[in-house]
This record gives C-alpha cells, structure tokens and sequence, in this order.
C-alpha cells in the first residue's frame, strides 16, 4: 500500500505534529531523515511508524508505509523533504533521575528550536548530566530542535520544570551560577567550579529572570570587546559548558 | 511618493540582490532593519537607498522611498518582513591589510550563512583581525548571514582567497593552526598560541582539505565524548576563537 494522497486521515493526523499543541497532546512526535532515526532506535525509543517515499529494506520490522513525496513534504518541516520520516513516542521524563546529577545546565525561556538543539548537541559532547527549560520555552521536539541535534537529542537528560519551588527544592546545595553580560560578574576564565554545579542561562532577548539571579551563588560573564553586545545563546553556553564542565 | 507594486521596475532590481549573482555583479547588498542598518551608517558604509513601510524621521537626509508590506516582503528574505530596509555598497577588500593582522581566523569552503553570520558576531566580540573565507564559500552579504551577525558584520575585517599560494605568501611567519576531529591532535586546553596566529576551520561536512591541513604547523582538537560526531561549527569556532584569542 501506497498512500499518495495529502489528504489520507493518517496524514493530516501525523501532519498535525509538526504543531506543539498536538505534540504536547499525543506524547508523539516527527524525526526526519534516517540518522536521526537511527540514533532514535539506539536510544531505545518507541518507533510507532515509518513512512518512506523511497523504498529499502533498513527498517524491516518496523510499522512501514510508502508515501509518495508530497506527502512526505506535507509531514516534514525541511525545505528539501527527505526520503523516510518516523513517528516516534516521546521518552518519559521522570524527575527523580535529578537526585543523580551533578553537571546540569539551565536555559530559562530560551525560544529559537535551532539555538535549543544545537545546545542539546554541545551538551551531549561534553557529557552534560542534565538539561533544565525553565518557564516559557520551545520544545525540544520541534523539528528544526531535533534537526539541529543531528542525531544527539537522547544523550542528555532534558527536564522541564516551570515551577521555581521544584528547581529550588532539587538544587539546594549545588553552586548555581548565573551566566551575564556584567562587567561585574566574574570573568570566565577566572571562575574556579565546585563538585556539584547548575549553570543558568536566559534568552538572548530577556536574560535571566530576577528570581534565577537572586537564586544565584556566583555570577560568570564571558569577556569580551565592548563594541559587541552580546554572543549568540548557543555560543555563550557552547564557550561556559566547555571551560566550565570539560576543561 | 510610494511604491505600490512588486513588478516596480527598481523593486524587481532590488530583489535580485537577495541572490549572490547579482551581489556579486552589482556590488551592492540589502540589510534588513534598523539596527543593522544603524551599524553600517556607524561603519561608514555607503547606503545607497532606503525602503521604509512605516514613515520615520529617523533617516531624513539619505535618500529613502516608501513602499507597501507587500514591496517589503519582496526585497527581503525574513518570514516577517522588517519596517526598513536599505541597499548598501559592500565596503571593499583591501589584501594589503593582511600585512597588519596577527590573529586570524580561517573557514574552508563554509556553506550554511546562518553559521558565518554567527561566527562573525563572535570574531567581533573576540576581537579577531581578520576572518578568511578560503575556496567555494557562501558570501557574508547573504541576508540570513547578515542577520545572524546581528549588526557586527564590519567590525571583523573578512577576506575572501580563492588561492592557495596567495595564503602561504601571507602566513608564512604564522603558527598556522588546524583544527581537526582527531585523537592525534593537541587537546585545545594543552595547546600553547604563539603571537602570530591562523586558525583554520573546515566544513562540517568535509573538514579542511589535504591542502590546508599540510600547510599547518599544529593540529587542535576540542575534547569530547566518544558518544557525539562533531559540534556544530560555530560552536566549536567560538570555543576555540575564545580559549586561543580571548584568555
């Protein structure tokens, strides 16, 4: 069986998660490409259905169907639809696993799905334990996050926690920094971290909230020339996590 | 006046700049914005025109032109065209300057003008005194580059060389620094930077070529999970550019 047709209920069913309304409703969501598919398949991820517009024989066993390639177009987000696209269950996330963490960085109202995954990418390189969205943010199923990732969206543990009681209540006796474009933040370079370390960072447009500030024990700020107002978010955190939790 | 129409003839001329063809033909370039186009007056760029879809008095003095959201949309690239826009002369490259520069920074055969534009900003705040684009490369006054600069497009001198005989004249006296994704290399944080530097930087999908690599006299690696392929490029850019130039 070939569905060919954009209109198939299946599709406009599955098309709908490219929104994170639905995403949000049907614990599903859309990875596109065979890499991402695959890495998917390691991590152990429930694979509910794969839908092909060029035939092979890679995904036998798995719930299969053929599509032509406007339909494909029609459940991808990329410009150049690719040739195979998974429906696939979002893992759980379990807030106990919180007590076993000691790297984690958070990213406070963080918006743009690129600068998300690209982060989750860098997190996975440097064997983040944890990633916290705390309060509004993009999810990180969105298709251009899970693009973004090339395939590393597992790797790290990602909690979404909005409440600043739970956050307060988990991380209590770590060294919580807030990363900050203050001259009278300590300089990067000259920041000695301890054990047990949450690395706080606000959107590009907002910064951090006054409530994460105040929850603070340290302020860092990456030096730099004051003709430039800022590095881009996925930058600043790619620069901290790496001389923070690698070096 | 106003421009109403899309099939105005100095409209259909403009939009043609949103094409490197026709960049490179003319000269010319479009910048989205008032803040970007605020930071080219700053760097003394010749603006030769201003679109406006909202009257402001803000530009009076250069020569500017009103037009429709929907001329706007035409001339720009962003899905939610900007109030403003101008046509600008691309400022002129002078390869005398590299007789001046000490840290430089290199990028063979970059594709994707999201992550110049983004590797740009952070040359900026890093302080870099030049940036090489090296072979087939995407053109810095791409419109998706230029945003992703966020108004620091000029303040790093930017080079394009398509020969190689003309580097090795230039960097001769350098420590010519090549970064790879190899064990063999020097781990970034035992890495010792001499006074005179050039970094080089491959693509994501290809790494530096058989050229570039001979013609270095060190190899760098970011250390990293055995787990995750690579970083994207501008991260691993940033942290190099920041762990080399900036500490």
């Amino acid at each position: 069986m070939k569905i060919t047709s954009v209109h198939n209920e299946l599709i406009k069913e599955t098309a709908k998660l490219l929104q994170k309304k639905y995403r949000d409703e049907t614990g599903f969501f859309i990875i596109e490409g065979s890499k991402g598919i695959n890495e998917a398949i390691q991590a152990g991820l429930d694979i509910k259905q794969i839908f092909l517009s060029e035939p092979t024989e890679q995904y036998n066993g798995y719930n299969q169907i053929e599509v032509t390639e406007a339909v494909m177009a029609k459940i991808t987000d990329t410009k150049a639809p690719p040739k195979i696209a998974a429906v696939v269950k979002q893992p759980e996330q379990n807030l106990e696993e919180l007590k076993n963490v000691k790297k984690v960085a958070l990213f406070e109202g963080i918006k743009d799905p690129g600068n998300l995954g690209t982060i989750l990418r860098t997190a996975a390189a440097f064997e983040i334990d944890g990633v916290i969205l705390f309060g509004d943010t993009v999810d990180i199923y969105n298709p251009k996050c899970v693009r973004a990732t090339v395939g590393n969206l597992w790797k790290t543990k990602v909690f979404e926690i909005k409440d600043f009681a739970k956050l307060e209540a988990n991380f209590k006796d770590f060294q919580r920094i807030a990363t900050l474009p203050s001259k009278e933040a300590i300089p990067l370079n000259k920041f000695t971290p301890e054990d047990k370390i949450l690395v706080m960072f606000g959107s590009e447009a907002d910064g951090l909230s006054d409530k994460l500030k105040n929850f603070a024990t340290d302020n860092i700020t990456i030096e730099m020339s004051s003709r430039v107002e800022s590095l881009n978010l996925s930058i600043s955190a790619g620069i901290i996590l790496y001389n923070i939790f690698e070096k």
